[in-house]
């Protein structure tokens, strides 16, 4: 990752000839509630993109004026060596982060008085309070630096793709791993013990996100991660779940039948959500705006809903009635990168549509090339959604509820690729087995 | 765990005839740097010892006059019921957690002003806070609960140490996997998804702490974490790890040859931080002062590494000057259970020890039974600390200069143990091979 491109992107969306500088604060480490059980520390975003410093409590200035890049750096003393690592030299230091400046970190005010800003840019009201403290001299303004950042960081660099590729590929592996290992009787834990064991033998320390690892009825649990069930003959399994390179994020969800061969039911539902996903995924290209990708891929559900004996009626009323909404629930994708949902989905100035399932969709603006982005369409049985819509005669006309009934065990099928926006069309990251007749034959294998 | 038990050992603190009550609000869930970036959640421990409630967000009162446990749960949609799982009605939380009152969180101020309790006993600011924004008229205290309840969690109840058991079976099975698997060529991550493949396949799925692990002079760095370097042939491999069941932590160190056998060199300090080990298991009983194991062990180790040739000199003379300290420089051992690094082990009034390595001994107090402690001596050569003692007359006089200077690759060794105060000595939750010739024989094997 090269920080120094990620500088000068930015400076590029200030105006010349300015005397503002732009201020981050690096993350610390983060303790469990008041304890010294410390998280594996992990750098916050925005400060590893711009500064490439993987360590706590740095800050940077960047100077508008001359583009320079300041470097604060904590000082060490020998006891942080005995306990914590080795004390990098401030040569070494240079070397591997190669600021124009640097300072030690209590040397802040100094430079910055010596910088005179006019304004310095902040992340946000805390990293703007932190400058007051130290100065109240200072004029702040914190409207501009985050939407700038997220500007540059919604399109990924060459580097940056590469990042994403090879957390891509190490992610395939661990997937392959599982759906290969899933059988009746494991624990959901057992499956994630396999892959977490891949990400990490393959040098992935960080998770992307909380994984979900679901058998049964919790494949139908959007955010499940308790991840301590038995996954039995007969039902499906569902594993959301990838870690970061170098902070980069993969994110790949597969559905699998536990016992290697989908049920006439599941191969049905499971069919409408693939074709849901290989169309999404066909019209995946520059210029198209992802709330039209996700209505699309609500009218291919509901179609193949209608077709499954599950809902019935005319398809556009339905779509107007937004039946769709109770089998799929959330938004069909979100931009991948430093964060699993990424910055930059909604532009200043664009709303969330106020429409049920897509009001949940996580970006609403037109793909560029070098976007990266999640396609995930799902059908889930929800009692807590369909129970009530069988009693609302607005919805219920609509589906056969007996059908629905008999599919409240069913769970729920997700299935999500990794796409990058090219030129001319998409370039699908993820290459774990989808296809009924793929699937199968691995898990037989 | 039986959270009703400990609400019993809690109350049996507190006068009788009192008209206040017990104030703890449970844990959110943490989120990464202003992302939805979720740490899977883990309940604050002492909410979880005295509520037994493992879900974010809840709430409890003990009534103090009646002992009655009143719970507060937050009240979740049929939109949560998608999103995180099944909502429980009221009736289920009755059942899993047994409260002699329930109610929703918004019920708090009703409850206690129904209870009118002349005093509210908070755990700290935040949480006393927390109440005085609830309405100001309360009278709020945090004197005194958090040392109550620590006073609670010193000693184990049979419940609670079957639950240590547990964790230090499975982390037995871990350690002993690490120890077979280990090889020159290997990067500290594939230790590392070893350790961590055989915690949750055995269902364990929150580890205890950051764990270590460090091949080469890595080791020789007491909280190492990066675990990203390649182990070579002739290094030492450290590990310290261990996860938690059901919140009770194991915390195990080994420290293996890489090739599979021990060098002359390494024998030789490995065996002098095993005896250490050793004699101080056998010391361990009811009566003892870990403060007095502390300095005991750090004898053994000074005079082994006379032995060693490494230091010279009069024992007394060097153990008054403090030399174990440069190669012994943590302390001997900590309180385990809820978490890794336990409470209580400075009870109010009982200052640190000021003086090299013994002054980072995180308890200093007899021991009684009940108590879970661990034992983990060790033996670094850490030029960060070595170097200036070397140019400092008063220490280099001790030292055997050019013996030392040729160790500065060795990195160090520590072995730990975890270890339940009995009546009449201990019993020792740690069974991973740890003399040289157990050792070497299951690593060829």
């Amino acid at each position: 990752m090269s920080a120094a491109t990620h500088r000068e992107k930015l400076l590029s969306l200030f105006d010349d000839n300015q005397d503002g500088v732009i201020f981050l604060k690096g993350a610390d480490v983060m303790y469990r509630y008041g304890t010294d059980y410390e998280f594996p520390f992990r750098q916050e975003s925005n400060f590893w993109y711009l500064a490439g410093v993987n360590e706590p409590e740095y800050q940077m200035v960047l100077d508008l004026k001359t583009g320079e890049f300041h470097l604060f750096h904590p000082k060490r003393d020998a006891q942080f060596a005995v306990w914590h690592g080795r004390v990098k030299t401030e040569d070494q230091i240079r070397d591997l982060y190669s600021p124009d400046h640097l300072h030690e970190l209590n040397d802040l005010l100094k430079v910055l008085k010596a910088l005179k800003p006019s304004l310095i840019y902040c992340l946000n009201e805390e990293q703007a309070e932190f400058i007051e403290d130290v100065d109240h001299g200072f004029t702040v303004e914190t409207e501009t630096l985050q939407d700038a950042i997220t500007y540059c960081r919604c399109i990924k660099t060459d580097e940056e793709l590469e990042l994403m590729r090879e957390a891509a590929r190490i992610n395939n592996i661990a997937h392959l791993e599982v759906m290969k290992a899933i059988k009746p009787g494991m624990y959901e834990y057992e499956a994630k013990a396999i892959f977490d064991y891949h990400q990490l033998k393959n040098g992935l320390l960080q998770p992307a996100y909380n994984g979900i690892h679901a058998g049964g009825t919790n494949s139908a649990i959007l955010h499940y991660v308790e991840n301590n069930h038995q996954i039995h003959d007969g039902e499906l399994y569902l594993i959301d779940a990838g870690y970061e390179k170098e902070g980069y994020a993969s994110d790949v969800t597969r559905t699998y039948p536990v016992n290697g061969t989908f049920t006439g039911d599941q191969a049905a539902i499971y069919q409408v959500v693939l074709d849901a996903l290989n169309k999404s995924i066909e019209r995946t290209r520059p210029g198209v705006k992802m709330e039209d990708l996700h209505m699309g891929a609500c009218r291919i559900i509901l179609q193949g809903l209608k077709d499954a004996g599950v809902v019935k009626g005319d398809l556009d009323e339905m779509m107007e009635k937004n039946i769709f909404a109770l089998f799929f629930p959330h938004g069909l994708g979100h931009f991948l990168g430093l964060d699993t949902h990424d910055v930059g989905g909604y532009p200043k100035g664009v709303e969330r549509i106020d429409r049920p399932g897509i009001r949940f969709l996580r970006v609403r603006r037109e793909l560029m090339p070098g976007m990266v982005i999640t396609i995930e369409p799902g059908i889930y049985f929800i009692p807590a959604l369909l129970k009530p819509a069988l009693e609302n005669s607005e919805q219920s006309k609509f589906l056969n509820a007996e059908r629905i009934q008999k599919l409240f065990g069913f769970g729920g099928v997700r299935i999500e690729d990794n796409l990058v926006i090219t030129e001319d069309g998409n370039e699908n990251l993820t290459d774990v087995p989808k296809e009924i007749k793929e699937i199968e034959a691995m898990m037989k294998s």
